[in-house]
């Protein structure tokens, strides 16, 4: 079981990055995101919408209290992606068979979730996206199968094509 | 060399997922990104300022026409990353001594640019972000090796900590 904590969610200002990790998190076969911050209800209904079309029981949850969250799921490993952290090859064989919590934050992160994360894990030692970082760490993780993993429940399937576009549907 | 062609910026929209794309660009060893759309100097300088704090020559262009900088720049293979292409095990191989320009869409791309490009290359069959889609990219062509590149003109180093934050100044 591996769930993303988004942290501080801003409707505003993050609902396209959110969505571009949420959907990053599914496709790399991560089965949840919780996010806290601002309860956003149309991040929500495009993720569904997603999974209704293109497969996959991948949630997404709101959570108020991310910290309660954390401590109530004692039997996962807390996994943090950030630059300051230590590389993620080191790291990630000894993940592969845990349940996993794996916190990502927006521009400012408490100090706490440094404290408390069992791994602070970095994808490159630069300032880059979360997304990026979330995608390197999951396909590490799940040995690359996620780049030719079919959804079973999926309505509409999208066909390699060397030009254009090609799909079928269920 | 190594290209990444973002097409259609809009500023208001597009902000941070193409600060996020240039980012990733810059960490996982690509050399420039070009863009069309609006020019956006806020994006540029932003771009410029993690340069001169930590390192690379990472460059940052706007083009009025991508179709022309294509045309003028006929040494290079051109790359499509679309979820609707072929799987990108099956060419980033080949693709690795090669001068590529990476094209990299927004929501809409104009059929023109599936027809051009030499190879359409998908990271998973599934909707995600153009953001993870090239970081995979850029890492598979990479061999990994930006997981610990360090840029030898950086003036501020990320030092790996197993909790906290930690830097040195050059």
């Amino acid at each position: 079981m591996i769930i993303i904590l988004r942290l501080n969610h801003r409707i505003f200002r993050d609902k396209r990055i959110t969505t571009h990790l949420a959907l990053t998190a599914r496709a790399f076969l991560a089965d949840k995101i919780v996010y806290s911050g601002e309860k956003d209800n149309n991040f929500e209904k495009s993720i569904i919408k997603v999974n209704e079309r293109f497969g996959s029981k991948f949630d997404v949850e709101y959570i108020k209290d991310p910290l309660k969250f954390i401590h109530e799921n004692k039997k996962f490993t807390i996994v943090h992606l950030t630059c300051y952290g230590i590389n993620v090859n080191k790291f990630v064989n000894k993940l592969k068979n845990e349940n996993l919590i794996v916190i990502v934050g927006g521009e400012k992160v408490e100090p706490i979730y440094y404290k408390i994360s069992n791994y602070n894990i970095s994808v490159t030692k630069q300032p880059i996206s979360e997304v990026s970082a979330l995608a390197l760490f999951l396909h590490l993780l799940k040995n690359g199968k996620e780049l030719d993993y079919e959804f079973k429940d999926a309505k509409v399937k999208i066909l390699e094509s060397e030009k254009g576009k090609s799909i079928a549907k269920f």
